[in-house]
């Protein structure tokens, strides 16, 4: 190891599928439905909350819930939401994160 | 809702960081060091494996652990791995994604 560094254990860990593919692709894909607004207010959010020390929100690549995105998925919990629009990003960081209740009506049925 | 699919629900998914930053940055990037290639490696040996239809592996921006990089995070089970070498990755697949046991020498420590 090359590093004293000692990385900090997370709480929970947000993956934002930020894939994009060309357009009238028959899948379609999250970035071009506002993913990447939808990563910096989950950023923003976090921190507005007090969570930075032991939240990550990120870009991921695809995440293959292409047909329910802009599609998140939290870790560990394993919950998966989409479609998501920014005016959710607010009440998913507050009951999921922050109370630790996920947000039912945005989950992705069946995963 | 606007699709009838019913996305697959995973077992395990691994997220490789691909992230990219300009050379000499003191952080490095997992990119750099190989990391597309990684992914590649986790998406063959997991479909090897028989894993396909319950394991997803695919890329990540930046994991945040640049200094241990090339970076992988497994979840749900939440274990980090880094730096991971080409070589390294038959056996987390084998060892972690097939039997359930981390692979102990690959762990960032501390995450």
């Amino acid at each position: 190891m090359t590093s004293n560094i000692t990385p900090k254990k997370l709480k929970s860990h947000v993956f934002v599928c930020t894939n994009e593919r060309a357009a009238g692709h028959p899948r379609g894909c999250c970035k071009s439905k506002g993913s990447e607004e939808l990563v910096k207010l989950f950023k923003s959010e976090v921190a507005s909350a007090g969570l930075a020390s032991e939240v990550r929100a990120q870009k991921a690549g695809c995440l293959d819930t292409c047909e329910f995105g802009p599609s998140v998925v939290v870790y560990p919990d394993g919950v998966w939401y989409g479609p998501v629009s920014p005016g959710d990003v607010t009440e998913i960081v507050k009951s999921h994160l922050v109370e630790g209740k996920p947000v039912d009506r945005l989950r992705i049925p069946g995963k």
